[in-house]
C-alpha cells in the first residue's frame, strides 16, 4: 500500500483520479486538496463518490503532502510548478497532469504560456509519461509529466509511421475532435450546454498549446524535424477524443501489419482490424486507445483514426498507468475497466 | 466458479450483463446466444468488449444451456417463456430480465401483452427480484423475474411510505423520465438521435405495460388496494431514469428519518441528505438507487425523487445482484462500480 | 413603423427578440443596449445575425430610450425596475421580460426576491401579458409583465379546467421539464454541457420563484384559492418546456371538447387530437403551445401535457405577441414561424 | 404563383422543403406524394406543420405531377430516375435532391451505386445546382441535380483556391463532420440516439458516394485533375456540416481577400473576418454557408473551415434557391430565415 495525495481534485481529471484510485488495491488515498473547497466532503461535490470515498478536501500543505509516497497534481498550469520543486527535493515522487513539465525547452514554455517557467532545471529531469514510448524511463522517474489528451491520441497514431520513417514529416495533419470535458470544470459561457451542444466548430486554428507538445514528441520519434498542422474541434459530447491523422506516404509497406506489430505487447493500445473505424464510445471510461489505419483509394495519403477517452487515457488513467509502472504494480491495476456502451 | 449462460445478448441489457459479468470473480461465462448473430464474435458487435470477452454468439440450444448453473434471459417478452419451463424442470436456475414472469396473474399478463401466457403455472413459482423487498425469497429461488426499470425506481421510492401507511394509496402519481436506452437496441424511427434528441415528450399516458407491474408490487407492500397514475417520458439522454413521485400524506411523520431507517442496511439504496436532488448521472453505470424525499411548503403532498441507471439497477445490475444472493456470494460482487461523472 | 429599443440584449431572450424582430415589417430596431458589450457589433456576439442586423450594442441611456415607441427589457430581475418608472412617466410603452412586474403583491415579491421592490405602485398598473387570458387589457396597457416560461406552459394547461371549476384547486401538481436555456446565458458550472447533458434532475423542489407567479395566475382564473406543488426539472436539451399537469377531477365532463372549445380562436394554442402526446421539438423556434388532455384508465386524475419553446412562447415570442396586440398589428406578425424539425 | 409537387416528402429533406415552401409567396403547394403514407395528413407525420399545411400525402401519379410547374424529388437514389424522363418529356421542370443526376458519367454512377443508370442521356442535360458556380445554367435548366450536403460545403470551401490555381490539386483533404440527419429518416440501429450520441467516429473512409461527386465538381473548377482524400465523420448532433479542408499552397496570396472578393456578391456565402471559426449552429435552419480561411503558423498548408446546415444549404434550401433562380424570383425568397441560436 502506498500513500497517495492529490492536489487540486475539484476538476474533471481530479474526480476521475478519485473514481479510479478508489478501487486500486495498492493505494491508500491520503490527502485530497482544494483551496476553494477545503472542508467540504469530496462526495458532496461529486455525488458519484458517495459511499466510496469519505475524505474531505483540505488546504494544500507541503508538509502534509510530503508524507505521501506520490502526489498527483490535477491543477491548472502554473500551479504545480510552485510546489513540485520542494516535493522533489524531499524525495517524493510527483505525477503532474498539467502542462508544467511537458515541454523540455523553457523558452518554448514561456512563449506558449506567457510567463517564465518557475523551475526550468526540473524540465530536463521530468519524464514524459507516454508508456508506449518511455516505459523504461518512467519506471525510475521521480517526476512525470503526463501527456495532454490531444498529444496522446495524436502521438500514438503517428508513432509507428514516424518510427519507420515512411511519411513526410514536414506535412503532418491532425484534425482532432474533442468532447467538452477537455475544457475542464470551470464556469464559462462557451462550454454551456446551450452553446456547445447541437454545434460543431474548430477553434484555436492559429495555434493551440498542445501543438508544441505534439511536435516535441513527434520529433523525438522521427529523429527528423517535424511540422504539424493541428486543428482541434469542439464536439458536442462530454468525453472522447477522435484524432483523424493524415500523412503523405513515402514508402510502400503493409500498414495494418506495421501497426499491429508495433502495439502487439501494449496493454492499452488496440489496433482494430483492417477497414475499421474506432468510435469514442468504445473507450468511454476506459484507458484504451483504439486505432485504425487506412489508405483510401490506395493513394499516397495514409489516414489514421485514433480514439481515446480524454479523461482516462488522455489524463487520469494514463497518470495511474505511470504510477503503476513507477511502483512496480501490474500496469493495468485499477485502470482495466470495460468501456460503458451504450 | 459457476457456469453462466446468457440468452439473447445482443441488446442493451445483454451487453451490460457482459460488461459486468466479465469482471465477476466467481463467474465463468459459458454460453452467449443469439439467433440473429450466431457465429459472430461478441466483441465485433460490442467493441467495448474487445480484449475482455472472446466468445462468439451461438444458436440457443436447450441442452447446452442445461450445462449452466444459471441462465440469464435478456430477451424480448414472449421468448423466455418458451425455454424456461424445460430449464426449470432440469433444475437450472433462471434469471429472466424480460416481463414474462413479473405478473402473477396470467389473465393480467394476457390483457397487457395480447397473447396467452405459455406457462402460467410458473408465475406463482417465480420470485420478483427486488432484493430490498424479497431478499429471503430470492436466496432460494429457482426462477427470478427481474423488475422493470420504471418499476424499480418507482417502488423503491414509494416503499417506505406505503409500508408505513402514511399516504393515500388510491391517488399515487409517478411522473417518470427515462433515457432512450429503455427502448432497447432495435431499429426504429422514434428513437433515432434526430427524433429523440433536443426533445421531451410523454408517451403511453393511456396505459404502459409497467403500470400493472408497479401496481402489483405496491399492492404487496401496502396491503391496501393501490391506484397509480403513471406517466412515462422519453428524455434526450442515453441512460438513466428519474422518477418523480407524488403522494397525499395522511399522517405527520419525519420523512427523512423514515427513508434513512428503511434503507440503512441496503447496499444499493442511498438516501440523500434532506433538501437534496439526485441526478441520474450520479448513478450512471452503477447499481445504486439514489433517493431524496421532500415536503414542499410543508403541505400535504410528499415528493420523492428516485434516480437509477435503467440498464444497471433497472436491469442487468439488479439481475446480477439477484444472482449474487442466490449463490451466496457477496451481494456487491461485480456491481460495485462507481458511477462515471462527468 | 414603430421604433423599438431593447435593454439587455446579450442573453438568450435578447437574441431571440432580435431574431424575430429583424423580420417584423412594422418594426425599426432602434437601440440595443448592453452595459458589458457596449461598442461591439451585435452580430459579433451572435453570429446567426450576420447579414441581418448591423447595429452595435450601446450603453443604456434613458433619454435615447425615450425616443422609442416601445422598449423591451430582457434583463435579469431587479434591473428593469430601475429604469421603467422614468420611461412610463415619459409615456413610453414597456414590455418587461423579467420578473420585476409579474407579482402584484410587493411583499410577496420581496419574500421571493430578497429585496424590496423599487416601484411597488407600478405593480398594479402592470398587465400580466398572457394574451389567452388578458388580451383586452394588453391592448391598452402601457406596461406589460411578460409571463415566465414555466408559468406560461402551466397556466395554459390548467386554465380550461380551473375556469370550469372541475378540479380540486387545492391539490394541483405541475411536474415541469425545461431545457437548459431557461437558465440563461451566463457562465456557471451547473449548466455546462459536461454537467447538464446525459443527466436529468429535479431542482428547487423546496420552492422556485415561478411558484408564486403561477399560483397568482391560477387564483385569478379559478376565483378559489389555489395550492400548487411545482417541481421543475433540468432536462438535457437546449430549448423547450414540457409541463405535465395533474389535477383531481370533481366533475364528469368531455375534457377534449372543453379544451378544443376554450382555445378554438387562439392563434398560438393548439389542442392536439385525443390520445396525443405533444413533443417540445414540434414547437422549437415557434410561438405555439401544443396541449393534450388525458384521463388515464378513466380514473379521477386528469393529466394535461403542455409543450412550448421556452424562449419563444415562454419569453420573446410572447413579448412580441403582446407588442402586436398593443399596437394593433396582426397578432401573428413576425412570430408565425414553423417549428424546425428535426 | 407556381404549382409545386413534391415526390417522397416523408424524409428530412421533404419536411424541410415543406417548412420553407409553406412560407413562399409565389408557391402553391399542389401535390405531396408518399407511397407508404398515402392518405395520411402531412401534419400528422410532421406535427410542426400543424396549422401551416393541411394537405394529405397521395400516391405518386405521373399525370397529376404533370400538372405542376415544377416537381421536387426528395427520394432515395434510384427512385427519381424512374419518373423524371416522363416529366422532362412533358416539359415539367424537375429539381432532384437525390444523387440520380449528379454524376455526368453513367459508368461512374454505376460503379458507386451498383446498378446501371436508367436514363443516362439525361445526365448531360442535368445542371448541377450549385448557384455559386452555375447560376446562369440554372436559370434556363429543366432538370436540376441538387448537390449533396458534403459536396456543397466542400466545393464552396475549395472553390476560390482551385479557381486561382494556388493549391496542389492532387493532394486535397476534406475532413468533414456531419450531424445525424444526413443519414435520413429511416429506421436503423447505427443512428439511434443510444448509438450516435456521446460518440464520434469516422465512417466510409474507404470510399463514400460523395467522393466522385466532389471530385467531379472540383475538376470542373480547377481544369486540372483533382485528387481528394475525403473522410466523413458522424457527429452527435441533429443538423450541421463542418468541413475542415486542407490544401498545400503553391503560391503566396492574400487568402482573406481572395475569399472575400470571390463571394462578395453571393447572398448565401458569408466569409468571416480573419481569424474566425464558423460554428454550425450559426447556420442552423438557414441557407447560409459560413467560411473562414486560415494559414496556421504561416506555413504552406491552407485550412478552410466551411459550415452549412446540411438540410438547408446542403439540400432543401439550395433546392429552393435553384427554383427561385429558374423562375426568376428573388433568389432569397422563403430561404432568408435567420439561424436559430441557441
Amino acid at each position: 500500500m502506498i500513500k497517495v495525495g492529490i492536489v487540486g481534485a475539484t476538476g474533471y481529471t481530479g474526480v476521475e483520479l478519485l473514481r479510479l484510485l478508489a478501487t486500486h488495491p495498492e493505494v491508500s488515498l491520503h490527502i485530497i486538496t482544494s483551496r476553494t473547497e477545503a472542508g467540504m466532503e469530496v462526495s458532496e461535490l461529486f455525488p458519484n463518490l458517495r459511499g466510496h470515498i469519505d475524505l474531505r478536501f483540505t488546504e494544500p500543505d507541503i508538509d502534509q503532502l510530503s508524507t505521501c509516497d506520490v502526489v498527483f497534481f490535477a491543477t491548472p498550469h502554473g500551479v504545480g510548478m510552485e510546489m513540485v520543486p520542494t516535493l522533489i527535493e524531499r524525495g517524493i515522487r510527483v505525477i503532474d497532469l498539467s502542462a508544467d513539465f511537458r515541454l523540455r525547452d523553457p523558452d518554448l514554455w514561456q512563449q506558449w504560456y506567457n510567463t517564465p517557467h518557475n523551475c526550468p532545471d526540473l524540465l530536463s529531469q521530468a519524464v514524459y509519461g507516454l508508456p508506449e514510448l518511455n516505459r523504461e524511463a518512467i519506471r525510475s522517474a521521480q517526476l512525470i509529466a503526463v501527456p495532454g489528451c490531444y498529444p496522446t491520441a495524436t502521438q500514438l497514431g503517428f508513432l509507428p509511421l514516424l518510427e519507420q520513417g515512411i511519411i513526410d514529416p514536414l506535412h503532418l495533419i491532425a484534425d482532432a475532435k474533442s468532447g467538452v470535458s477537455g475544457a475542464g470544470r470551470k464556469a464559462a459561457i462557451g462550454t454551456l450546454l446551450t452553446e456547445a451542444s447541437e454545434n460543431m466548430k474548430a477553434y484555436a486554428v492559429t495555434g493551440h498549446r498542445h501543438l508544441p507538445e505534439i511536435e516535441q514528441g513527434l520529433n523525438m520519434i522521427s529523429h527528423h524535424p517535424v511540422k504539424l498542422t493541428f486543428v482541434p474541434h469542439l464536439t458536442p459530447m462530454i468525453r472522447g477524443i477522435h484524432a483523424t491523422l493524415y500523412g503523405r506516404l513515402t514508402k510502400v509497406i503493409d500498414l495494418q501489419e506495421l501497426f499491429e506489430q508495433r502495439y502487439t505487447d501494449e496493454p492499452f493500445v488496440d489496433v482494430l482490424p483492417a477497414g475499421s473505424h474506432p468510435e469514442t464510445r468504445s473507450v468511454r471510461g476506459s484507458n484504451t486507445c483504439r486505432i485504425a489505419v487506412h489508405q483510401p483509394q490506395q493513394g499516397d495519403t495514409v489516414v489514421v483514426l485514433s480514439a481515446i477517452d480524454n479523461l482516462v487515457k488522455g489524463a487520469s488513467g494514463q497518470a495511474i498507468q505511470n504510477m503503476n509502472i513507477m511502483f512496480g504494480f501490474d500496469e493495468s491495476l485499477a485502470i482495466n475497466d470495460i468501456a460503458i456502451l451504450p
